[in-house]
């Protein structure tokens, strides 16, 4: 992307230019309206360019594994019963002349759950170690939480590590499985260091986005362009027709395959927080796991009443994430931000997800990592302090 | 808002007209973009209304009834401890010349619960049935859970019933907090019969969304903006400088006043579902209460060894909600999702939001609602299907 200075209409302008068709330039204005000019009327004066780029291509080797856990991806419908069934025909899927290609097979990822994260981190990183590139087909429902586990099960990657799904099985015309999957590919062969989801980014076939698996989530029952970047860009896009991978984001480039850490523990709930919330179901969860995950209302908040229960249970880890989704949790504001912080919880001034505080806390409890660091950004799932960030 | 053919370039094009500055005209055009071109550029072929209008407004009274329960719009920084503390000063607040007010004060808003949506529905019933315009201060964080409870409680009003907050308080340059008033008091003044949530919709001080109460959420922890209408438009915005109100999307009118219903039941749990959750959790939810609202996956799925153990409570009310936020559920789909069904659980087909499917139940069990109404619209909660429901 390019930042522009541009003359319409006699008066000078910035803007961002997002697209250019040719007869076209797709402008963001300051004021965020997006607009769209005839190239000729536009004299531009000056522009810089911004983050997007296209990231280098690791051609050395060529060889891909594929990992098949399930979902829509593998699917059809059969059309006698009108139901969903698996399948293994994967020729049409993907076939890539000239490249080699491994095939694994774990099982449906709508069951999925840690044991299967432990699973899925130690075949992708055998596959690393072997010098393969890693695609793992995946439901889309949980893609998330297992391209998190993987995220951090797998910190230092020599090779990209990409979840790919789909929301429409590959037998109806308006399946997004081909586009996704040769995108992924496409992800495979660049130097993103990084665990990350490809899926449709628009309704339109001209773009697939690349995700970043820790700062991603399904944001639509249905819809083909169901998954969303929070709080962050995407990593960036695969284009079409020419299938051209361009960068939005900063990401962390491949490295030297680093060591895995692939346990994860079940010792870990998600309590949501909602007006009337007892004590006893959260004394209940406090009882049971060893790492509880809240979802407070807005800055991270819980009622009151609820907080020196909290207070008593200092040898378990709660955290906090919120359920607007967007936006960071801030301690400091309220009152009854401060006495949660003074009950021990952790994660203030965090943004972390709460599907992926949940794999975070898992992992760590998995992998004896100590408690301080929750509030760490290890791969990216805490992004850095926004303009917006401050509440009162 | 009207769909106009114009011509452009020589070519003839359609579209929805979003903005007419005078100066450009800002079109949606089918392919989703939002262009802006120069007015005079544009010849205009063909334009129709679609529902944007104006509300009726009605003036016979004149009186205002202000429920004051807390939250940001009542507070203040104390700049020397940094805290954030409640005022009662609402001279500057909510001063209308001319206009009478009437003050009445319930609690603070963070630790709303059941009891306390019934008071309010209670107090704003005997304000409609006096004839005054209802307007509730109240804190962001938990509002539309409050504004659903209203929306249940009093199905046919004969004024609006506007919920107001801020999200930043009134001594920061940045406050929202006066033109929120302002907008909330120039709708209660409207036709709108619904309980409806007043709060800015973007970050210009140029318009005030008005959100419907239970389609409605807070998707940001800090930003102005933070409230979204899901699944559907707002219902409308108020402009400035002008104070206009226009509105975007069908709406309730203002009836007789109905019946007041407004019991909430303690007995509902919201259950998040993640990856790896135990029988037993769901067991105890089970055992804990008559309602349970689970939070699933995608088209609203849980992990298949969860669903015998739904099936045997069948005494218990389950309903099925989905973590995307956006997006219907939909159970007959996956054979996961009809095995859920075949369990006894409540809500296919739609897209109510799990805050609004727990006070919907609560307030379904405090009136003795019979089971089979959770799956009816009663109150705008559920939208008519979308054509992206649909997920195979």
């Amino acid at each position: 992307m390019k930042r522009i200075k541009f003359r319409w209409r006699d008066r000078e302008r910035e803007g961002i230019l997002v697209n250019d068709t040719g007869e076209f330039l797709e402008i963001k204005l300051k004021n965020g309206y997006n607009i769209v000019l005839g190239r000729e009327e536009v004299e531009l004066i000056e522009e810089e360019n911004i983050q997007t780029h296209r990231p280098e291509i690791v051609e050395e080797n060529g060889e891909y594994s594929v990992i098949m856990t399930g979902g829509t991806i593998m699917s059809r419908v059969d059309y006698v019963t009108g139901a969903v069934y698996p399948s293994y025909d994967l020729s049409g899927i993907i076939q890539r002349p000239s490249k080699k290609i491994f095939l694994s097979e774990i099982k449906f990822s709508e069951a999925m759950e840690p044991k299967d994260w432990q699973e899925i981190s130690q075949l992708c990183y055998r596959e690393l170690k072997d010098g393969k590139r890693v695609i793992v087909l995946h439901g889309t429902d949980t893609m998330t939480y297992s391209a998190s586990a993987v995220a951090f099960a797998i910190r230092d990657m020599n090779s990209p590590v990409v979840f790919v799904g789909a929301q429409r099985s590959s037998d109806r015309p308006s399946s997004d499985q081909n586009l996704n999957i040769r995108g992924a590919f496409a992800v495979a062969d660049t130097d993103i260091g990084e665990s990350v989801i490809v899926m449709h980014d628009t309704l339109s076939d001209r773009s697939v986005g690349i995700f970043r698996g820790v700062r991603t989530r399904k944001s639509h029952s249905s819809r083909r362009d169901a998954f969303r970047a929070i709080g962050q860009g995407k990593i960036g896009r695969i284009l079409y027709p020419e299938e051209k991978v361009v960068i939005n984001q900063n990401y962390r480039k491949i490295s030297e395959l680093g060591e895995l850490k692939n346990r994860f523990s079940y010792d870990v709930g998600i309590l949501y927080f909602y007006p009337g919330m007892g004590e006893d179901v959260l004394e209940y969860f406090a009882q049971r796991f060893k790492g509880i995950v809240l979802v407070g209302t807005g800055l991270g908040h819980v009622s009151p009443k609820l907080i020196p229960k909290i207070g008593e249970h200092r040898d378990k880890i709660f955290v906090i994430t919120t359920q607007t989704i967007e936006g960071r949790v801030n301690l400091n504001v309220y009152r009854t931000g401060r006495e949660i912080l003074n009950a021990g919880v952790l994660g203030n001034l965090t943004d972390i997800l709460p599907e992926v505080a949940y794999v975070k806390l898992s992992w760590m409890l998995g992998n004896n990592i100590p408690r301080e660091s929750y509030s760490e950004n290890i791969v990216g799932e805490i992004t850095e302090r926004s303009i917006y960030s401050s509440g009162a």
